[in-house]
């Protein structure tokens, strides 16, 4: 026997665990996490080397700490496209929304306290929660995956969370939160204490509806998350970041990696900050291509839940995962998320889907025969 | 009053806390974080701009979750320094040697777990244990600044800690740690349980003796951990990674981010990598720079702990934080680290050091007079 992972003092909660990914396969139409398939315009990348040379030339030195001139660019961007104003005392960025989520869950969470997630859901709550010893509680849903607000307030009374998260729009179905029930339960859940309530807006770009960063006034136990990885083409990047009351920014700081963010993160994530404009087109291209894969998709007679994502979840499948492997075995990776009955595959570009919509057409027939 | 963090539920241990980090004060001499003093070759920026545009190309995607073609560098360098053969199965890398700490003991420490020092060494281990739920146990050393042996042993059996930080150079007081030391201490830890004992050699390049990464070899529970912030003056990249048995990797993996390491950030160490030979000559001046303080200091009156770091440790004051401004107000900032009676001041270029020698003599005079 060789020694292995169980040989090792590792923590008993790890303990036959396998590291969270979705598969990286190798195959030619690739829909399965949630990437944006336009590639940066040639512009943008020319100036992302550009900003990064300059600041290659001072990387000896640690880069700024507190990244200011990179949290303004962001404060100006959700400023401008939310009408809500916000500044840099108001934003906080990390390597990934999950780097934004592990420092509130320390900041907020952790031993001996809890966060509920309404599940399905983006998966990393769960997972980063156990990361930092926060307990863990699945909250309802209804079976068309809206939040079932009645039965979240009765867990949110019954278990007197710390953090609540609400994903909106939801990761891996799609839809949308509305701003009452984010606010209902935002409310209840300061019924018994001060509870921090994380809306987590990864995919807000794409919606159909406006951002809740205005409902950032006057409660101060709300963050909004955001990410550069969905709109603005960066999955690469690793850049997530926050949006709150200073207060929570100041909370974050105490629990941050000192120097945590690089400055050639710093400075690519500035040069894509200066293309706003430009990326924000491929979003509405987006935003058609995932319209038209909603309609298609219900015309191929799948069910398919209402999406503000840059993807559709879809269904309903006897066994989920061998659909998965025969779309695969069409040349197209889609995502099997673990929802039973369901799948879901990211809007890409109008040939990807077309690839797409024909396995699927494919794997319908083969299966009603 | 406005609403502030003590009104947010942040947990208990953080209240009336500051954010870690040193001053980041404008002056003409910053000699206080242990950065490289020289900037990186032009030949070297200008690749790190070359391959950051070719990783700008594909930042719509996610990047390689294993970082793999960075860790066989990082391996081959290693190999390649130390002569101790190791593949990229027994490296890891994350954003900066804090975010490797917080992953090992994320992994091996965490609630309910304890891990031990040798006070003074380097401050975040404690404040990362603390961020990630680990009891932290402050271990003796000598007046020296040396680690008392016997006293460590003893300590090590009356608190079965999970996880040993042995820093060699240490920081900040800049001697070496005997090997046969760091075998005394891994040993005395395995006795009543496995248990992790990680090497911090942020700072080995800069020593006078061999780096310990031989002494891997059948011990799957040392863990080496090392940083390209110093050596390969690269501060502000953020990169640092460990060298242990596979099994330490896969578990690390276990707790990592996903996609923690931006393509950005890859593809700049992979450029650095490049220029390994010429960064190494960089050290080599520091060294003898580093010896130079140590001699002129000696010279100049002051008591010097030994040093095989690119800074060294002076003293003694009856108020360093008085000593430290006195310096500072001659333009040249150097490290109150809060080790009574001592500074420590980085190695940085001949003139800088100059300067600092020069604003040292002059406080020598006063506090004489």
């Amino acid at each position: 026997m060789t020694f292995g992972i169980d040989d090792l003092p590792v923590r008993d909660e790890l303990r036959g665990k396998s590291p969270y990914g979705a598969p990286q396969l190798d195959v030619p139409v690739r829909l399965n996490t949630n990437e944006n398939p336009y590639p940066l315009p040639e512009a943008l990348v020319e100036r992302i080397a550009e900003r990064v040379r300059e600041a290659a030339r001072d990387l000896n030195r640690y880069p700024d700490r507190d990244a200011v001139e990179l949290r303004t660019g962001l404060a100006a961007y959700l400023t401008h496209t939310s009408g809500h104003p916000l500044d840099v005392s108001n934003v906080w960025a990390a390597n990934g929304s999950n780097e934004v989520i592990q420092q509130l869950l320390q900041a907020f969470g952790g031993p001996g306290r809890t966060a509920i997630g309404f599940e399905p859901s983006y998966s990393m709550h769960g997972l980063i929660a156990r990361g930092t010893g926060t307990g863990w509680i699945s909250g309802p849903r209804h079976d068309d995956f809206t939040i079932d607000v009645p039965a979240a307030e009765k867990a949110i009374a019954e278990h007197r969370p710390d953090v609540v998260f609400i994903t909106t729009p939801n990761n891996p179905t799609g839809n949308a939160v509305p701003a009452e029930t984010v606010l209902a339960l935002h409310d209840a859940a300061q019924t018994a204490k001060p509870t921090m309530v994380v809306v987590d807006e990864a995919y807000i770009e794409f919606s159909h509806g406006a951002s809740l960063l205005p409902l950032l006034d006057g409660r101060p136990h709300l963050v909004v998350s955001r990410t550069m990885s969905k709109a603005f083409g960066a999955a690469g990047l690793r850049l997530g970041y926050l949006a709150a009351h200073p207060a929570v920014v100041d909370a974050v700081q105490l629990v941050r990696l000192p120097y945590h963010l690089s400055a050639v993160t710093q400075a690519t994530a500035l040069a894509a900050l200066e293309h706003t404009d430009t990326l924000l087109k491929y979003v509405e291209q987006l935003k058609a291509e995932r319209d038209r894969l909603v309609a298609e998709l219900r015309a191929i007679g799948y069910e398919v839940t209402e999406s503000d994502a840059n993807f559709v979840q879809f269904g309903r499948f006897a066994d989920s995962h061998e659909t998965w492997r025969q779309i695969l075995d069409r040349g197209v990776l889609v995502r099997d998320n673990g929802v039973p009955g369901w799948l879901r595959v990211t809007a890409g570009t109008p040939q990807e889907n077309d690839a797409f919509l024909d396995a699927v057409r494919e794997v319908k027939k083969e299966q009603n025969t």
